[in-house]
């Protein structure tokens, strides 16, 4: 079974309000296994209204539109579909009904406009509202199902969830669609795409899409069959043969954060963390910190920016500063070695680097060391960002998580300066 | 002007990633005045990226795609634009150069198939990535200007800024928009549209929008006309009398952030700044780091998130740990003091509270306390904000930055323990 969804609202088309509705029904079609081909958003105007919808019945067999069924001139939806339905509007008194006894119990005086949402396209069924005064519409054309459901996210996925999707799932009979994610970190999308692509091509069942940025690759694969249980059987053995391939780059195959990952190490090794920062600036603790119940692994991070403030909090030598710099493997590790003995961390991290877009610390922009240090270890990576500002940023972050997470699973490779 | 906007992409017809690139587009089209009449999203199949783009080119003047230009197999937005254009694809030598010195300056192995990325349809243009490795390719076809751009949100809007928006513009001619906003901090949405509605209500132009969200209102207020000059002309007057209106609350009538306020203060008044953090877990110094140049005037931030850090490091007392406890007034005065010693700095301002889901330090989440402590003066400010842990730590950083934003402006409050 295909889809088509269709926004409808001017305020979109200005960029006033994101279409969250779209992503909303197309993860929901896609846990019932109806494929979603296509997503359109059109503003307040019939003539477009219209070749949206009969685009959608001539290519789908279920057209779900969301929006433009108020009370007010600009909301046209009903009509458009009137129209491409080929079939007269009725005023149905059960719906008038209906509307008038809504503000009545909400003792709100009913404009005499509200009453154009009891008008229905002849043949169309109802669907009635619990939230808000808008009915939705089903209605068969051309043997395409259409849909034409609230714009309001919450009466949308009302309607979704208490007649749409249970109507579809009983019409989509037995075929469902399971997904895995697999993430990564310090490996190109490319050579993950080297690696893997053979699996996949093979079949249009399961399907692959990689998915690169912040510093990380994510491998998501999907697999359709006649029951839930029978898509995940298909994707289990290629969970494991993907984890293989990718081996130690491999975080989670559970979609979680790294900063997740981390803490649930931390928590399971009953360790805990420091962290020393310069070019991230405390983006780092911040992350760590985003998960909630990080108090039971970590303690702190002095973000010493300036030269002086490492020097005097983390204890960096003035021969460090003067001879390799603020940005080196050496400054690194004794930012390290510095904010284990501050906080009286199990663990500790620095990380130290030019995030541009200046040089700092003679350093180049990007250029960015990272150092753990822990009872009988101290490790540096160093590695080159490509991007601006934000990403050198977030490559560092994604280094110095990865060290700790290494650490902790016993995969710290030897340093090395590449990549992280 | 009327364009179309069309994302590529099976991830976002599974629903797994929002379509925040066709709002960020066309809320900026919007501003030079040009009409968006329809968004697209297909998936990476090549019939329906051509058909989406044959509709984009037979009823738009514009024309921007994105998404399915990297270097994987599912990548295939540049073969499809030429197919419709009817070009040959060619490789690229200087394309080909640049990829591979991108790799080579990353110190990383590029693998053969991130070459693609140099080919391009005989008669596009290439638009040169700053990020990433994906060259942007625009073409005219049949009279449509179509641009190609990367998916990735960053390298996209790069794109967008530097080249098509300002193509556009010249394109769009005498029709001219301009727009202003203003900022506040510590003031309700409604109160604001309390203070200033009457002065958009007589006309269509200039129009008004406010817009709520991570602990600051903006007033967006946008006026046409036939040239730049003569549209804001139209709003010069308006900006000043919405400034008077709403007072000490406005950071900002040039649209930046309240980190950059902040720190272009600090840079005029040749005055440090150090923070003491916890709930924040380094957020706020990363904030203000995020701004290049911060090095200046930002010493550091001692991100105390254990009660033991907060003793040790920053010299908050046992007695106000065992009495009012670590989210207090009282703890957040003597962070602020603590840190200010510690990095010697001018100013320093400090950040507790409880950042939920889970009640901290005897306080419910939502509690925040912000200290600033400078020569001569020690202030406090308690709130209480609303929503989840991501909204409370956002509202504790605005109320940090808000304090050293009025104390160097002299206009800080009375202490006073209402919403920042």
């Amino acid at each position: 079974m295909r889809a088509e969804v269709v926004g409808v609202g001017t305020e979109l088309l200005l960029g006033q309000i994101p279409n969250t509705n779209a992503q909303w029904i197309s993860e929901r079609l896609a846990e019932i296994g109806v494929d979603v081909l296509h997503h359109q958003v059109v503003g307040d105007n019939p003539e477009r209204i219209e070749e949206a919808l009969r685009h959608a019945i001539s290519h789908a067999d279920v057209a779900i539109v969301t929006g433009g069924l108020g009370p007010t001139q600009d909301d046209i939806t009903r009509q458009a579909v009137a129209v491409v339905a080929g079939a007269r509007m009725l005023r149905r008194p059960e719906l008038e009904e209906m509307i008038r006894e809504k503000f009545a119990r909400a003792t709100r005086q009913m404009p005499q406009s509200n009453l154009v949402q009891a008008d229905v396209p002849e043949g169309a069924r109802v669907i009635l509202p619990e939230r808000g005064t808008a009915p939705g519409l089903a209605v068969e054309i051309e043997g395409t199902l259409l849909y034409a459901l609230p714009g309001v996210p919450a009466e949308m996925r009302e309607m979704m969830e208490e007649t749409v999707l249970p109507e579809l799932a009983s019409l989509a009979g037995p075929a469902s669609i399971a997904s895995r994610i697999i993430r990564c970190v310090g490996i190109p999308e490319s050579r993950v795409a080297e690696l893997t692509d053979d699996l996949f091509q093979a079949s249009a069942n399961p399907t692959v899409a990689y998915l690169a940025g912040g510093g990380e690759v994510k491998v998501r694969f999907t697999a359709k069959a006649s029951s839930r249980e029978d898509a995940e059987a298909l994707l289990e053995p290629l969970v494991e043969e993907v984890v293989r391939r990718i081996g130690d780059h491999v975080f989670t195959t559970t979609d979680e954060e790294l900063e997740e990952t981390v803490g649930r190490l931390l928590r399971d090794a009953g360790k805990t963390l420091a962290c020393a920062e310069s070019l991230t600036g405390g983006e780092l603790g911040a992350r760590i910190t985003s998960v909630p119940g990080a108090s039971e692994y970590f303690l702190g991070s002095a973000v010493c920016y300036s030269p002086m403030a490492k020097r005097t909090i983390l204890g960096v030598s003035q021969e460090t500063i003067d001879g390799p710099g603020v940005v080196s493997a050496e400054c690194a590790r004794e930012m390290a070695w510095g904010a284990r003995r501050l906080f009286g961390a199990d663990i500790a991290v620095a990380l130290t680097g030019a995030a541009g877009p200046q040089p700092h610390g003679g350093a180049e922009p990007g250029q960015i060391w990272a150092a753990l240090e822990a009872e009988g270890v101290s490790h540096q990576r160093g590695l080159r960002s490509p991007g601006d500002r934000d990403l050198v940023r977030r490559w560092a972050e994604q280094a110095g998580l990865d060290l700790v997470r290494r650490h902790l699973q016993g995969k710290l490779l030897p340093d090395d300066h590449r990549q992280a």
